[in-house]
């Protein structure tokens, strides 16, 4: 066994990833000892209520109720952070940087919203910052692109990285639920929180896109410049016809880099079927990356979880206890490259993007309209791939028509579906889903 | 940027890796040195024909016609070693690294075939030997498992990690056609070799799976262990049962820790439909680990050609020139766990095995013939799953029947077939094949 002295952990929040994180260093000890040198000891740890009773060994664990009494403790060499939030987690995270401490940390919203500041004082203070387990949990994502594929110039990269959606949908494809169903399933099941919009409405994904961009295209972190959309406009009706025409909707956090700028967006999205990104199910993510060498590349895992998050939080404190003593001009930069070398690409807006359309119309059951409709279309140089026009009862007095539509401009779609609703014959609601092939 | 010195490449052998590898650094120069901390320039290399045309700028590089020279050039930091074969490979790997030299290579039959002796040549010269090219091409599936996945106990690990094999198996399930047909294809598009046999016959699988097992298990590199079928015996026959059973053949490399030992094996297997890799197709290689924290995790991408091997070569010079500086102490193994420190867990022989299994038999159309066959079966402690008897032609006088098995050892199964093809009423080939629900 190694004679290095042990790497000692505080852990900042005993909650599920907290008491998930404790149970794989025991549990796995000896081979995560192996793997990183030295063992690895969390000898403190904060709680609200340290009183508390938890279903967890804590022999040998200092508890304190005060983390800013933890995050300057002379015998804390790492700091795990997995409170959650900005306050007082950010005030924490900097304390502890300052008082030369290395940080993992599983908080995407900090990173997101916080993360050059935090490294900006680590970079001060000489420290590490780790966060593998802010994208995608237990997949080793951040890792993969910015040292696995560090020779490639990535292209694009589209994630599904929000577990709570990705259940919504399959069981909304799978069990022919509508959202509001499905939702409440997902509750019961803890897969989505009593107020759920954070994770439905596309922001915990928008924060992890922040994230994982940055380090693929060496951008700033701007989760203020993301387009972001959630999946309660997304019908039974909508899945129900994309799977007719080969697709399932997903909801991507996406990314690509142009020679205008960069696209960071999170909106549903329909995904050809025969794409691995389609067929990953339930709470699962997976993260498909474009790198011009590389070519293609998918990581998939559980994106949440006491325990896939932990193993996230327990592979950044191995390599901590690697680049430990390590000159901290050698390391690798947080986001794979130094603040002072990013990228100085803009974030396109929405509206000068192009992608393809699924469109839902419901219009009046008589001669003419459909002539209209690819009228105004046409009229705004926009290319129609396929169109399906259910069979009406004869009696029925209005109709829907699906449309997908080639890749044009976001404005260019917009201006068109403006005048199309406008037109006497066509009926609210019109249903506009982005399309993407992935390749 | 960077004021640390440029990493010195030499490269050992210019054929479609090693120019892959020089157009790779040059055109992404930029990106690569932003994420290594310093500019990895390629400073000499040698080929046989050194005065070959080649479409490749090689513009400040010192050709060489002898290697020997290349791995002690005073001026060279890093050799990377895309020769190929294990000789000459392995006498000037061994020789650069006693001149003090890194070695990075994508030379799978050298790491797997003379790795432990390269490694403790390695570890007393303090000098890395990186090798993520060799398992699966452009994935980082090697850093996946030996850094991201390091606080997992690795339970099991399935891989399509050859190209050849996949395309094949791929073609003969989508084109409907025989293997000897799909064979000549791959050969034509340059997926398959003239004599083939190094891939279709496991032999590379092999390779690779004795790294990935070795990494993944913390169990010395073990080859000569490994139990390998091929895909000649596959036929398009058993790929549309399989089909119409839910199921599609790949040649999987499957390795599994039980409390008796590990399991090392290649061989083609029944994957079921909804399982992400049935869905891997073409020449592209797809890993799925599973780990105690994490649970399934899966790796996808291109396993081979001059660009995505490109990609992890130059991913593992960027961890060179991070981990240069690095006193060596502090570096993970090569094989995440040094040798002092590996598991004696032995490799389990193919008979103490237990797998679910695909039977083809050939049998006499005629009353009791079923009831025979399945008495045998009984007999053997064996269970059916499903059993799918072909409609029969009136005056067919034999029969196929297909029939699924549960989990049971390998010894116990090839008794019960021995039997049956001892029955009278039962005739050659008795087509056996495993199964895996990689659940």
């Amino acid at each position: 066994m190694s004679t290095l002295p042990a790497l000692r952990v505080g852990i900042l929040g005993l909650g599920t990833v907290g008491g998930g994180t404790i149970s794989v260093l025991r549990r796995n000890a000896d081979a995560i000892s192996r793997r990183a040198g030295r063992q690895i000891e969390v000898v403190a740890a904060s709680a609200r209520d340290i009183k508390k009773p938890r279903n967890l060994d804590l022999s040998g664990i200092t508890l304190c109720q005060n983390p800013a009494d933890l995050v300057k403790d002379p015998n804390v060499d790492v700091v795990v952070e997995l409170i959650g939030g900005t306050t007082p987690a950010k005030e924490l995270v900097i304390a502890a940087l300052q008082h030369g401490k290395h940080v993992v940390t599983a908080n995407k919203a900090l990173i997101a919203l916080h993360g050059s500041e935090i490294f900006e004082v680590a970079l001060e203070a000489q420290t590490i910052v780790a966060f593998e387990a802010t994208v995608a949990g237990g997949i080793p994502v951040i890792k993969a692109v910015r040292e696995g594929l560090a020779a490639n110039r990535i292209g694009w990269l589209a994630g599904i990285i929000n577990g709570t959606c990705n259940f919504i949908l399959s069981a909304m494809s799978d069990a022919d639920q509508e959202f509001e169903t499905v939702l409440k399933e997902a509750q019961e099941l803890g897969y989505a929180e009593a107020d759920p919009s954070f994770d439905i409405d596309g922001i915990d994904a928008a924060h992890k896109l922040t994230i994982i961009a940055a380090i693929a295209f060496g951008v700033p972190l701007q989760f203020e410049s993301i387009y972001i959309e959630g999946i309660r406009y997304v019908s039974r009706t909508d899945v129900d016809y994309a799977a007719r025409l080969g697709y399932r909707i997903k909801h991507l956090a996406m990314a690509r880099q142009t020679t205008s700028g960069i696209e960071l967006r999170v909106h549903p999205t329909l995904v050809p079927n025969n794409q691995l990104l389609a067929n990953v199910d339930g709470v699962m993510n997976a993260i498909m990356i474009n790198g011009d060498a590389a070519g293609p590349t998918l990581f998939y895992g559980a994106g949440a979880g006491a325990e896939p998050t932990a193993s996230a939080v327990v592979a950044d404190l191995v390599d901590v206890a690697r680049d430990f003593g390590v000159d901290s001009g050698s390391r690798m930069p947080p986001l794979a490259f130094q603040a002072s070398q990013q990228s100085e690409l803009p974030i396109l807006p929405m509206d000068s993007i192009e992608t393809a359309y699924y469109l839902r119309l419901h219009v009046l059951n008589q001669a003419g309209v459909m002539a209209d409709v690819t009228r105004v279309l046409g009229a705004g140089g926009i290319s129609i791939e396929a169109i399906l026009q259910q069979e009406s009862e004869p009696g029925d007095p209005i109709v829907p028509i699906i449309i997908l539509v080639h890749p044009v401009l976001e404005q260019a779609m917009n201006q068109a579906l403006e005048e199309i609703a406008g037109l006497s014959q066509v009926y609210e609601p019109v249903v506009k889903i982005r399309m993407d092939s992935l390749a």
